[in-house]
């Protein structure tokens, strides 16, 4: 696998940024994380990492990370690099996290399920990302006991969830769809063929970075091949389409994107105050100019990680200090401004 | 005097970016403009131009532009750098003008009265326009046969011109009252003191750049020596007054006018299509950076030649064909650019 982030950028990440495959996975015999109390809760915590660690080659790769030893920030900060959810974070009194050292894999613990196992690779392999989680469960159901029902399959907190307790999903840009509009109607048909669209950080958070989320949502009376297979034709589908609006984007609007994508990059360089909203905005544009090959010295491994650094909890871990709004507008200006400015263009 | 687009930057062209003098004159026992025909209007300007270069000194410095012999592009372009008149270009088929080569000094021929005498220089000093205008109208006066009344003084074709026939004028930039619209205050108040305040190309122009002429409205009953002190005391007030405003806004939103002046100059290097009124309205941010020290390696000579040169004659001439709004805020995005990458900021 290759971080989203930082691995090298490659042909398939080309709209699609990145893959992801989670497993929810509970133990027979221990009650489900929402009866779990705090002492109950790290038990648990001690008893799936220990089970883990039986295994060598994990024990070199990965590290624990318990949520109630780390501060706010960094913890956080793990969330908006897409490693863990929100979740687990509300719950950090309990909850703890492995993650092994490119990042690419992280095994939540006490989140709504006792294991939220998943695995993240850059650009458009699910395929990939699917092989690598399952091998990581195949190993841990050696040592644990997993909740399984030979009618339902993997038993969940959440229905939603029982079956193969798998989710798929990818990470996609699509700033053609997004200004023509196409999205909305795309929204609505998602969710006829049991998918759901939702922002760059997962329900409720917003799209000014054109950049969606789309996953399976049901996982009962479907095989893990299945939802594999509907959710690449639907990618490529949406990838195609995307590909089509940026055709005819660039054959009638030429002027105007060059200026959309130029003027990015002149306040991504310049501005002293940027709020998040904004600068996302500018950071698609800025993508949508690598994408379309009209710039190109700026990688998209950069621009992955701007998405990441100027979210409020790594700005803060940078700063070493908890910021006001206003603050941190001034220092994702601060940053941002810095790094656009290393790059010669 | 000094060219206030390319003449050296100095320390009174803080705020105040020229000064103008200007008097009318007409000549006794000919009609006024409005009444000369074609034939009769060309014969006019024969004669005062024949007139002119009585005078050895002023043959080999000026330069005769008879508006029916150029292009429109060519004769609006003087328009643009102030040194004519819209009206003068309306009457092409019969008007001209002298102008002298550092464009400095013109003598409009036919505009709405025989002779329109200007003198323009850099920043603050109404006096050396004054001066000068008055050295090349006493030299005129010994050629030609004025049109004066004892008691009205100069006899002009409109009354709000009788008497001394002057008009004295600053091109003044008041971004920080413009911002806190003290503005429309002073417009006001400047109308109960016999004064007029016009945007950057006079009666009708928005002021877009935050540049505005204030010159004296009321030319009968008061001596030169009078509509200069009066209007040398008020720009000195108005000067203060926006310095004032300034500091007020260095102290209480620092970062705001950074980042609405860095952004400027941001825009203004990458833009691919840039309106007239969206060019002016970042101009006038960088000259605040540059007249606020803010910014240090642009000069201000650059700023008033852009304030010309992108103008919709001075475009066309550049490119030399007539263009399309859209052509022209293509032409313009790539003049500014190109200007700004200059620039090593």
């Amino acid at each position: 696998m290759n971080n989203w982030i930082s691995g090298l950028d490659n042909a398939n990440d080309e709209i699609v940024i990145s893959s992801r495959v989670r497993l929810a996975r509970n133990l027979k015999k221990v009650h489900f994380t929402n009866k779990l109390d705090e002492n109950a809760g790290r038990e648990n915590v001690d008893r799936i990492e220990s089970a883990f660690y039986l295994n060598e080659n994990t024990r070199d790769k990965f590290t624990t990370v318990r949520l109630w030893e780390i501060g706010g920030n960094v913890s956080t900060s793990y969330f908006e690099k897409h490693l863990i959810s929100p979740n687990l974070l509300k719950s950090y009194k309990k909850t703890a996290f492995l993650v092994d050292k490119d990042e690419t894999m992280s095994i939540m613990i006490n989140e709504e399920d006792h294991i939220r196992l998943q695995c993240i690779t850059k650009g458009f392999d699910i395929k990939e990302a699917y092989n690598e989680a399952t091998k990581l469960d195949d190993m841990l159901e050696n040592y644990l006991d997993y909740a399984f029902d030979e009618r339902f399959g993997y038993l969940t907190a959440c229905p939603t969830n029982i079956g193969t307790g798998m989710r798929a999903s990818v990470m996609i840009h699509l700033p053609a769809l997004t200004m023509n509009k196409e999205i909305d109607g795309l929204i609505k048909g998602l969710a006829q063929v049991g998918m759901t669209i939702r922002g760059l950080y997962g329900e409720g958070s917003n799209a000014d970075s054109n950049i969606y989320q789309i996953s399976n949502q049901v996982t009962l009376g479907v095989t893990e091949e299945e939802i594999l297979n509907n959710l690449q034709a639907v990618v490529s589908q949406i990838t195609a389409q995307e590909i089509k609006s940026r055709e005819h984007l660039r054959a009638n609007y030429e002027y105007e994107i060059l200026d959309k994508i130029y003027r990015s990059i002149g306040i991504l360089k310049n501005a002293i105050i940027l709020s998040s909203k904004e600068c996302l905005e500018l950071l698609s544009y800025v993508r949508l100019g690598v994408e379309m090959s009209i710039i190109d010295d700026i990688d998209k491994k950069l621009l992955n990680s701007l998405l990441v650094l100027i979210q409020p909890a790594s700005l803060q871990l940078k700063v070493d200090r908890k910021l006001t709004e206003k603050e941190r507008d001034i220092e994702r200006g601060k940053l941002v401004r810095e790094t656009f400015r290393k790059i010669n263009n």
